[in-house]
């Protein structure tokens, strides 16, 4: 399948090349075109819906929060999906996707000298928006298979706390990142006793926890918990921040965070929502329908085959990997995380060069030097089972011809 | 006519009272019911037009800046409606309104110890977001009739300037934030002549102009130039932030960031879009051809008028305050600013006992004690000109009570 890019509307990724139909590239964390191309009718399906009884309502500024209706809507639909912690409308605040939620929270909620704990690897681009764009301290700490290392958390936490200034009353002095479900770039879920131990952590140490969660609803196995929220057990320091990016179209910019209501409560006075109202407040609207409709229940159930089915099928194949080798087994979301025996960099640019781009793990790395050199991600979102079987398929080839180069005759 | 309030949908705002449909709240700076009515069906049509050759380009990310398309056809409108200073798609950033223009500037722009000079008085929640969330210094500047004082403003600038420390490189170390036109809240325009002399006081103290640009289009008169930008002359550092909040709908949220290259490229830059792309990027695609069909033309054409009308019969029953009293008489925009011989917040309290609400003056000030408690903000968006004249009648008549009360016999 030739990626389609519709060049009168641009092309969706400005670092992405159109020009080169060659390359698959597995480093894009979008859904892809075909899984797109049904959504302008179901969309219609719900305008007509909802506008054709709308008296301009929903073309105002809405409440801070987003209107109920589709807080009401999207928490019977979350509570549904997820399963163990029911969701409230009123823990739900409307947002333009996860990327808003995080500047949001991050500028509502901590202090302007605040200190962020990341994953390390994590979300690169989030460490834009922390570092880069809000000027906050990242530190990073070091993970395994069954999440955040908690002891070098609390070691971590202590150190810093010791060095903190005065902080701004009102606001947490540090923030937890965590991508728990389905996390970025690894694939691991945190297990429900380290996520337990992070809430302890948080808890004890007067912390935010920020989970990027935008990957929960997509699980292709039945999953420990839903959320770490779903862990949370009085202590309501946990944010969740979800988004429909992932599980239905980026291009909605619609999202929600999910937390206590002594926390969203402030995110609701913040001069942001004060100025602006609801986030996004005729797309919430429409999507109210969507919701109501079942549209959205479907939707979610039709990505979630066609991904479960892509993501068995490269894992199914990385298992011709060589000794030496290794590759998680998410139990759902998007990404796959392969660890070498040495330093991957150059196979990385070697693979792209064959036509198969992947996210060099380095990338993902907030610590200098970068960690994970030997470790590179792959997306299962955006191209067809077909491509990503032939795509990975060259992976496992050329690991092989690397080992072979590598190892001592 | 009564206030509409579809409570299946929320109240419209959240501080107003929904159970007070006798109050005419002149507070309210947003399009009324009647304006927004037709929406639901227009909207329909552009989505109808946009939707049906979608193949699903707009469910995906957009590009940072926002697809060529919709920054062509806005390009090409607001060239056409602002009559001097061609716009190029190249100058714009699409954003979820001037709100979230302001926030990504004055987060991606600006130091993070930066100082924001500002109108006193001026938007009033503008302040909630520039010192509450974002923590940044604010120093109010007065202002007469022809716009901000650029004498005082050169004063202040010279004091903050010597107690200012080091800034991160490539930010600026301070922002004038001005409404130039139709200013918010006393419907003043500020001089050419003025303008010409802010961004040379800006231009020689390397500050960042930002203008909030969201009335410009609402001109009821033929305006002195369509906006500051348009009187910069090689400085480049005046940023339009514009939103079609106030000429179509708030709920669209839907904005754009007008700006030399150098400063819109840093924007696109940011984390906040390099992981979200485009703002807004669905809607941004329905809105195109709300352009394209001559929609918007119509949609503004009408406003001008309708709101015209209503300016004129509330300026025109002003005219009956008593001597001692003075009202603005806005080229455009949304806003009136009366002003009385003394203090009159009691007199606005007893007003709203009455029916009729206002934004008392102090409001919309930042110094300490707070300016501007002799005169008040009133709207004429939200109402009819009936309601509008029935309200203001009511204003006059208690002034002249006012008036008669505090005359010495």
């Amino acid at each position: 399948m030739a990626v389609e890019v519709d060049t009168a509307w641009d092309s969706l990724f400005s670092e992405r090349d159109p020009s080169s139909p060659d390359l698959t590239d597995l480093t894009i964390g979008a859904p892809g075109p075909e899984v797109l191309a049904s959504l302008p009718k179901v969309f219609m399906e719900a305008a007509t819906h909802r506008l054709t009884t709308d008296t301009g309502g929903l073309f105002q500024y809405g409440p801070e929060v987003g209107i109920r209706a589709f807080r009401t809507e999207l928490a019977s639909f979350l509570t549904r999906r997820y399963g163990d912690r029911p969701v409230a409308p009123g823990d739900l605040v409307t947002t333009c996707g996860a990327t808003s939620g995080l500047q949001l929270a991050a500028t509502v909620l901590l202090a302007r000298t605040g200190v962020v704990f990341v994953e390390d690897p994590t979300y690169f681009i989030s460490l834009s928006i922390i570092s880069g764009d809000l000027g906050l301290r990242v530190v990073a700490i070091p993970m395994d298979e069954e999440g955040i290392d908690v002891v070098e958390l609390e070691e971590a936490v202590r150190r810093e706390r010791e060095v903190m200034g005065a902080v701004e009353e009102g606001r947490f002095w540090a923030m937890v990142y965590t991508i728990p479900n389905y996390h970025n770039p690894t694939g691991f879920t945190m297990t429900k006793e380290r996520g337990k131990q992070l809430i302890d952590v948080a808890s004890r140490h007067a912390m935010l926890v920020l989970c990027d969660d935008v990957y929960n609803l997509l699980s292709y196995s039945p999953p420990p918990y839903s959320r770490l929220r779903a862990l949370e057990d009085g202590q309501a320091c946990v944010i969740s921040n979800g988004s429909l990016s992932k599980v239905v179209a980026p291009g909605l910019r619609l999202g929600w965070v999910e937390g206590p209501p002594h926390l969203t409560s402030r995110l609701a006075a913040s001069g942001y929502l004060l100025s602006g109202g609801s986030m996004n407040n005729l797309t919430s609207g429409i999507v109210t329908s969507l919701l109501s409709l079942g549209l959205l229940d479907t939707r979610l159930d039709d990505c979630r085959q066609l991904y479960k089915a892509r993501m068995a099928a490269a894992v199914g194949l990385l298992e011709g990997l060589p000794e030496g080798w290794s590759v998680s087994d998410p139990g759902g979301g998007y990404f796959l995380w392969v660890t070498g025996p040495s330093d991957l960099t150059t196979f990385c640019s070697r693979l792209r060069q064959e036509g198969v781009g992947v996210l060099v793990g380095a990338r993902a790395s907030s610590t200098s030097p970068p960690s994970c050199s030997s470790s590179f991600r792959l997306s299962i979102a955006y191209y067809t089972e077909e491509r990503i079987s032939e795509a990975v398929s060259t992976i496992v080839v050329r690991a092989r011809g690397f080992q072979e180069m590598s190892s001592p005759h």
